[in-house]
C-alpha cells in the first residue's frame, strides 16, 4: 500500500477532525454524527448562509483547511464534485492524515466529466501519500472515539470486528444491524470508489491491526485480485474474514458499473478463490450479522456433529434439514446415550434419536443435556426456545429452559446455541431481543430460524476447522 | 379415495363436534379450542376427577359416543393409545362422519406394539368408510365454522387458502405465521401418520373443493407417489399448489421415520417431479407464507423482467442479485425510458438504470412509475420502503411513497410489490406490521427482505406463466 500504516491508523483512530461544507440542505448530518467525537472538531465552509448555523451548534467554523490552527487526523469532505480537487490540495497542503470524500460524480456516472475529475483527484492524492477515502462513500466510523456518518448511529463502545466496504448504504446497514444483534464493531469503512486505497488495501490494515479480531468486507469489484486473494490468504492464517460480494449475478453486476464504477467478475472463480484463500461468505446483511454473532460468542469446535434438543416431530424435520443443508450433520446418538434415554424417556408421542423431541420430558433436561455433552457424536448443542412474551403463561417454562442451556453451557467444553424459533417473529420481536439478549450475556449465541443458526453455525465450526487444519 | 368426499366435506365442515378424552393434565386444550366452534360441542370422558370440571365449562359431558343425542360430524380422540380401537368402534357405530386421532404411539414409535395397534386402527377404519384423520395428529382447524385444535388460535373469517400436513406443529406455526402475515386460512388438517387418508387424498379432497383457491401442503412421505403426483398434475390446472417437504437431506429424512414413519425418498426425484407436475416448493415455514401471501395479493403477470425504485447503491446492487437469483431479470429499460429519466434526473451520486436509486428523486416519484409502467422490459414493480416508525422525522416520507406506490398500482395493470428492508427489522417490527397492514389493504403485497421478496414474486410468476403455457 502507497500509504503508510501510521497514516491510515492516525486516519481511522483520529484525535482531531475537520468537516469541509456541511450545509443546512443536508440537515448539517456531517457536524451532528461528529458530536460523539471525543476531540476537537472543525468546520470549514465559506457559504455566509451556512456560518452563523454552525457557530451556533459551537463548532468553530473557518473558511479555509489551511487556517485551522491545530493539526488535523481525518477530514470528512462534503463539497460540489468541481471543487473536491481544490479541498483535496488543501488537505495534502496542511498535511492532514486522511481524508473521506462524501463528494460523488466520478467514474461510477460513466461520463468523460466524472473520469477525469476522478484521475485528477487520484494523481494528488497517490503524489502525497494521503489515505484518501472514497469518493463517493460514507466515509469512517469508529464508535471508540465517537466518528460517525449518521446521527443516530451507536457509538461509545470498542468492539473487536472491523469492516471496509464498497457500499456508504450496506455500511450504515450494518453499524444499526450489528448493534442491534449485540454484536460489536471496532471500525467501518465505507470506502465507494476507492482511487487511492481499495479493498486489498483495507484487508491489509485491518489484518495487521492489533485491535481487530474479525474482518468483514462488501465487495463489487476488486482493482488487483491476485494481490487481493494474496493478502486474504494470509489473513485467514490468524482472523476470519468475512466476506459478502455485492454483484453475483449478471443483473447486480450491471448495478455495481452504476454504483461504484466496479466489474464484478466472475461468480465461480470469485467462489473458488475465496474457499481456497480460507474466507467465509455471507449471502446478504442479515447472513453477515449472524456469522459475526457465531464467531464472536462460539467457542472453537472442529467437529460436525449436532445434537439438537427441544422441537417436536416436524420442527425436529426442519431443523435436521436445516443443519444437515448448511453443511453439518445430525448424527445418531451412540448406543450408550440411547440406552441412558431409554430410562426414563416417555414412548409415546416423542422422539430422541437427535433432534430429541422434549416436548413431554421438560424435567429431564440436565440429563438430556448431560448426554449430549458426553456423546462423542456431538460436537455442538442446539436447542430450540420459543419465545414468549413476559405475560405468557408458559413464561416460566422459557425460563427453566434458558437457565438449563445456560448451566449446561457452563459445565461443557462443546459450544451451546439457541434457535429462537417463532412463527411470528415480529409479533414476538420484544420478546426475542430479550431472550437473545439474556443469552448473549451469557455467552451464548441465538438466532431466529432454524436456517440462519444452521448457516452461522456451520460458518463458525469452517473458520475453526480451517484453523485447526493449519489454515 | 376409499373414504367419500361428501364424508370428509361433512368431517372437515363440521355441524357438531365430540371431544373423546380430553383431560385436566392438558388443562383441557380441546375443549378450549371448540369454544369458537359454531355449533353444538359434546365431550365424552369416563373419568369421575374430569367430570365435574368439564361440566363447569358448560359443555354436556357422555359416557360413551354413543350417548350423545345428536348427530356428529366430527370427533377428537384424544384417549391413550390402547383405548382408541375401542373409540373408533363406536365412531363407526354412531355413523360419525370422520375422527381424528390425537393419540399417538404407533408406526411412528418403531415397535412391534405400535405398528400392531395402527393395523387395527386401519381396518377398522377403512371397512367402515370413516374419515379418520390421523393418528398421531393435531387434527382439524377450519376457522369459518370454529373448529381450532389450539385455544389461542384465530378464527372468524373463511380464507380460500387449504393447508395439509404431516406436522402438527407446522400446521400450527402456519396458522399463526399466516394470520399474522394477513394471509387468511380456509381448512388445515394435520393428519400425522395417514393411515386412511394420505397427502393425496388430502390433495384431491381440496382440489375439489370449491372454497380453496390455493393449495399448501407440508409433506414428508408419501404412501403411493404415481397417484400424488398424478393429482398433483391435474389439480395445477386449476389451482396453486405450494409444496413444503420435510426430509430433504439424509438427516431430515431420519426424523421423519422417528415422526410420521415416513421414507422421505430422493430429493432429486421430488423436485424434478414436482417441476413436471407444476408445483410450487417452499423451503421452510417462511417461504411458504411468503408465497402464500404472493399468490394471494400478486395479479397475473408472465414476464421475467422487474423494474425496482428506490434504495441507493449497495442496496440496488443486493436487490438485483436478490431478484437475478430468484430467477428473474433487472433489466436496461428502453431508450424511451432512459431519455425521459434523464430530462429531469440529477446526474450526480444516484443511478437510474434499474434499479432506480430514488435518492435525490423523492418528487419526481410519479414519474418514475409511470416509466416503468410504461416500459416494455418491465412486468413488474418493486419499491423499496424503510419500515419507520409514527415519530421518525421522516415518517411523512415514507407514507408519500407509500401513497404513490398505492396510486401507481392503481394505474397500472403490472404487479406491484414492496420491499420492508430494515437492518434491524426485530427493532422496527411495529413499523413492518403496520405498513405491511397498510399496503395488503390496499392489495399490495409487502416483504420484509429482498430475498423474501423475490423467491415469493418468482413464486407467483412461476405460476401465472406455467398457467399461460396450458399447465
Amino acid at each position: 500500500m502507497r500509504v503508510e500504516r501510521e497514516r491510515l491508523d492516525r486516519t481511522i483512530n483520529p484525535r482531531t477532525v475537520a468537516v469541509v461544507g456541511d450545509a443546512k440542505i443536508r440537515n448539517y448530518r456531517w457536524l451532528k454524527s461528529m458530536e460523539t467525537f471525543q476531540g476537537p472538531v472543525y468546520s470549514v465552509q465559506v457559504d455566509p448562509n451556512e456560518i452563523p448555523n454552525i457557530e451556533e451548534m459551537g463548532i468553530p467554523n473557518y473558511s479555509s483547511l489551511l487556517e485551522i490552527p491545530d493539526e488535523i487526523d481525518f477530514v470528512l469532505v462534503a463539497v460540489p464534485r468541481n471543487v473536491a480537487p481544490f479541498i483535496l490540495r488543501h488537505c495534502v497542503e496542511k498535511d492532514v492524515a486522511g481524508a473521506a470524500f462524501f463528494t460523488s460524480g466520478f467514474s461510477e456516472t460513466d461520463t468523460e466529466d466524472g473520469r477525469e475529475l476522478q484521475a485528477t483527484l487520484t494523481d494528488l492524492a497517490r503524489d502525497s501519500g494521503l489515505a484518501l477515502i472514497g469518493p463517493n462513500c460514507m466515509g469512517l466510523y469508529n464508535p471508540g472515539v465517537g466518528v460517525r456518518f449518521g446521527p443516530n448511529q451507536p457509538s461509545g463502545f470498542e468492539g473487536r470486528i472491523s469492516f471496509a466496504a464498497q457500499s456508504g448504504a450496506h455500511t450504515g446497514d450494518l453499524i444499526e444491524a450489528a448493534y442491534d444483534a449485540g454484536v460489536l464493531l471496532g471500525k467501518a469503512v465505507s470506502f465507494g470508489n476507492g482511487i487511492v486505497l481499495e479493498n486489498a488495501d483495507y484487508l491489509e490494515y485491518f489484518a495487521g491491526d492489533p485491535k481487530t479480531d474479525i474482518l468483514a468486507m462488501y465487495v463489487e469489484g476488486l482493482q488487483d485480485g491476485p494481490r487481493f486473494f494474496r493478502t486474504l490468504r494470509e489473513t485467514t492464517r490468524h482472523k476470519p474474514v468475512v466476506l459478502w460480494k455485492g454483484g453475483r449475478t449478471e443483473d447486480g453486476g450491471r448495478a455495481t458499473r452504476s454504483h461504484t464504477a466496479s466489474l464484478a467478475g466472475s461468480t465461480e472463480v470469485w467462489d473458488a478463490a475465496c474457499r481456497q484463500a480460507g474466507a467465509l461468505q455471507a449471502r446478504n446483511l442479515t447472513e453477515l450479522v449472524d456469522i459475526l454473532k457465531a464467531l464472536t460468542l462460539i467457542p472453537p469446535f472442529t467437529g460436525d456433529g449436532v445434537g439438537i434438543a427441544g422441537g417436536s416431530g416436524g420442527q425436529s424435520v426442519a431443523m435436521a434439514d436445516a443443519f444437515s443443508t448448511a453443511g453439518l450433520r445430525v448424527p445418531t446418538l451412540t448406543d450408550e446415550s440411547y440406552a441412558q434415554l431409554e430410562e426414563w424417556f416417555s414412548l409415546v408421542g416423542a422422539s430422541f434419536r437427535n433432534p430429541i423431541d422434549m416436548g413431554s420430558n421438560r424435567t429431564e433436561l440436565e440429563q438430556i443435556f448431560g448426554i449430549l455433552d458426553r456423546d462423542e457424536h456431538i460436537d455442538a448443542i442446539v436447542m430450540q426456545i420459543r419465545p414468549r412474551p413476559q405475560d405468557d403463561p408458559d413464561r416460566e417454562l422459557l425460563e427453566e429452559l434458558v437457565e438449563a442451556l445456560v448451566r449446561s453451557k457452563e459445565r461443557s467444553a462443546k459450544p451451546h446455541i439457541a434457535l429462537l424459533h417463532s412463527p411470528k417473529p415480529l409479533a414476538h420481536a420484544e420478546a426475542i431481543r430479550e431472550i437473545s439478549g439474556m443469552l448473549a450475556e451469557q455467552g451464548i449465541a441465538s438466532f431466529e430460524s432454524y436456517d440462519r443458526g444452521a448457516r452461522a453455525l456451520a460458518a463458525a465450526r469452517n473458520w475453526y476447522a480451517s484453523r485447526a487444519n493449519g489454515g
